[in-house]
């Protein structure tokens, strides 16, 4: 009997998935195959076709958990009732970086739409989970509108990106900020709550 | 006579130069090799050796020459003597997107530490140079100091290269802004200036 006959429906898939996700973590998305990932498995390299057609779909599919655990640390650490949208964006900016800082081959998967399928339905719905939340949150402050809410979110989105991408480059190195004392990633959220905080006020 | 002796001083460098951007410009800076460099500049591939001791050292001055015509860009772009410092800023932020746009490989190349030497001072230099400007531009503009103007301009910076690389993956789009009806990069970019007015204004 072949070794993959011992996993019952869903527990193939759920431990290809678990290997995917070591591997990625090891040697970056270079070492992600279906060939490596059956392997580590302990299945045989045919095994994996049931659920993976091929790499793309096991690369999209594996984007996309990263997304759904995204999207559920942020609703987990903002479900407080007492939160304010300027604090719900906060927590998605926190887990954003502390995601990207502790894991940087998983987050340089979600944006490499070379690998990945981006409009497949399994990963888009994930990620338009989390670009509602960030549009939605500003949606709720804007009082003074002089950009629309996507213009604010796609900048807000953008610095986040970019502090992470380049702090993974070593461009930029972690520092505080002199005058507020804060890591610097903490001082330019503030910025960005500075912004917000603006718009709403009274033009 | 070997072909390479045809050069003056100084014109295999520049021939070398000007066939190692065209490679990068059409292959990627995978395709830039020493070899494939002297190839294209029609000298035999032991002539770089003089100018490049190795493949690192050409991409180090590839890179600081993008940097250094960045900086002479945005030099030429704010050199008009009414322009305030938050219009030197959207030249710098415009001519880092234009650049970007219009030369992805060229730009890549610039945060590719892990094949160019970010210490030496040929790259360092022109690098600094610009982002001196920037924190230099900030500086003049703070008044009411929440963070210190190496957050802004870290700030500032990443949302440039996060616009960038979100925009070269296909995540963002080039899309207007619904309000101002801008192009979404001017929208930005108009955040960015609210944000400085805001620092600028009494407490």
């Amino acid at each position: 009997m072949a070794k993959s006959k011992s996993f019952h429906h869903g527990d193939l898939k759920r431990a290809l998935m678990r290997a995917a996700l070591e591997i990625l973590d090891e040697d970056d998305v270079a070492g992600v195959t279906i060939r490596a990932v059956a392997k580590r498995a302990g299945v045989s390299h045919a095994a994996p076709a049931n659920h993976f057609p091929d790499r793309r779909a096991l690369l999209t599919t594996l984007a996309a958990e990263q997304f759904e655990w995204i999207f559920d640390a942020i609703q987990a650490g903002s479900s407080r009732d007492d939160l304010m949208p300027i604090d719900r964006i906060a927590v998605l900016f926190d887990v954003f970086l502390q995601f990207g800082l502790e894991h940087p081959y998983r987050y340089q998967l979600l944006w490499r739409y070379d690998l990945i399928d981006h409009d497949a339905d399994i990963l888009r719905e994930p990620a338009d989970r989390v670009y509602d939340f960030l549009t939605g949150e500003i949606g709720k402050i804007i009082c003074r509108k002089t950009v629309d809410p996507d213009t604010v979110a796609v900048a807000i989105w953008s610095m986040m990106h970019g502090y992470l991408d380049l702090r993974m480059t070593g461009m930029f190195e972690d520092r505080q900020d002199i005058i507020s004392g804060k890591p610097r990633a903490q001082a330019i959220l503030s910025i960005i709550s500075d912004y917000l905080e603006g718009l709403r006020a009274a033009p």
